[in-house]
């Protein structure tokens, strides 16, 4: 089954009826399943995680854009978070069966709906980003909504798809790509925790390590480990596998041994396989071999 | 998904109607995929893999039962394969998402329809057996069709379920659990076959490595490679990694590397995971934080 998730994010994290009434229009479309939903009060801002084949996903993230664009006003909201629109972003992911070129020329098809049918400026971000410039959520926000009137006249910020005027109430909107954000730590059988610290240092992009790897590091007090802990955000590019053995050489420099690991929250069953196609040295790819694909798909 | 796989053997292999007649009877339940059917002319016998959710798996080995126990006539029937009944034997394989305790009472329950539908005598084998003799298929079918008469009335042999009487043309049926089998291949970076073979006796059970690994030492000619070749009977009891550790450490003692391994046909998903797992110290099961598990159950 060709499988994606959703996260758009949507400016309204305090009206709980509104919150619902956005996650429910997902949730109603047949074949979505709605695997989170969190609001932020202070941030004024809610995030939805919806899953499932193609199709259904992206009916689901319009049906909750239609009540969002609908009921927000942004001309009245106010909150910690950065925001250019009322959907403010909608990143698509692939999970299993479907090629990125694949989900690609679906979401620039989906975008290009997005704008004309809410009449919305909409920009192409992240994977999807046809310019430079909008990469990057934080440069393409760069002004928010109040800014994007004038931000918008550049040539250089002319939306993807839709008018080349801000919506009054509902903003503009970025939609792309990106990867399967991994949330994953590592535990060393060390109470030091400055040895993470410095582990941290060596594996992520930040500070000269791996591109799409964040790291910090954290004591564990009642368990008295240190720990890495680490965002991949391409697994693609940096399979878990390669973070691992990294940490286990950087640490047994210390004399230290990896306790053990941990992912937080979900990550694709590819992630997985990639690990133990890479320690079984397999000669092809697993995913072939797996008798639950052979039955389901 | 509850997935499970079944395995019928029928004393069929010769007559091309017949053999298709039978798996088609499997394949026209809803929910069933045939994934293989083999029927070899010799033997005069045919194996068909099916699989799916439980109910519907059950229902299409019954299904193709009710064809080869209506046209088969074992007083008519030669082969070198060994033989006690038209529906020869019966395993069910879980695969994925149920409980061997919980398939195991669900085939119990399943032999007894059997042995009613059909008023066929009916064993519980292997892991369902409920007697010593019963876990060995070649113990329980010793004396073969022509022998069962006088073998089923010692007490010892009576029927788990259904009559104390042979079938007068469709003999006895053996059913039950099993574990999934994995063919699993490690190359080795040598062209001393006799390596293969001397690590293929320390790994495999029947010359005291582990008790559910079978072993053979073959030369891939045209790689110049030679190869450790397994059966994992239990991947439960032994897992892929502990056999691919033990030849490494086995081929290390000859200065020798694994140079990759292989997986014959297809394995569980489980099985990949046990690995992963291993290899990368997991504080809990990596089966808990597979999205895919998460969206579609």
């Amino acid at each position: 089954m060709a499988t994606v998730e959703a996260v758009p994010n949507f400016s309204e994290g305090r009206n709980e009826e509104l919150i619902k009434e956005i996650s429910d229009a997902a949730g109603a479309v047949e074949g979505v399943k709605i695997l989170d939903v969190q609001s932020d009060k202070d941030h004024n801002r809610m995030v939805l995680t919806l899953a499932g084949e193609v199709e259904p996903v992206m009916k689901g993230v319009m049906e909750a854009s239609r009540v969002a664009v609908a009921k927000i006003d942004l001309r009245h909201h106010r909150g910690e978070h950065k925001r250019m629109g009322a959907v403010d972003v909608a990143p698509f992911i692939p999970v299993s069966g479907i090629k990125k070129k694949e989900l690609k020329s679906r979401v620039e098809k989906f975008a290009k709906e997005f704008a004309e049918t809410f009449n919305i400026p909409t920009y192409l971000y992240y994977e999807s980003a046809k310019q430079d410039n909008r990469v990057k959520l934080p440069d393409l926000r760069e002004g928010e909504f109040e800014g994007f009137p004038k931000k918008i006249k550049l040539p250089e910020w002319k939306p993807d798809f839709g008018p080349d005027v801000v919506h009054e109430t509902a903003g503009c909107t970025a939609i792309g790509i990106r990867p399967f954000l991994i949330a994953f730590n590592v535990n060393l059988r060390t109470n030091n925790v400055e040895i993470a610290k410095e582990i941290a240092k060596a594996v992520r992009g930040s500070s000269g390590g791996f591109e799409s790897v964040q790291g910090m590091g954290f004591m564990l007090e009642d368990r008295g480990l240190a720990q890495v802990s680490m965002n991949i955000l391409d697994y693609k590019k940096n399979p878990i596998y390669r973070v691992v053995e990294t940490i286990k050489f950087e640490a047994a420099r210390y004399g230290i041994e990896i306790d053990g690991c941990e992912i937080v929250g979900a990550a694709p069953m590819e992630a997985f396989l990639q690990c133990a196609e890479f320690y079984l040295r397999m000669t092809d790819k697993l995913d072939e071999h797996m008798i639950e694909k052979k039955i389901w798909g």
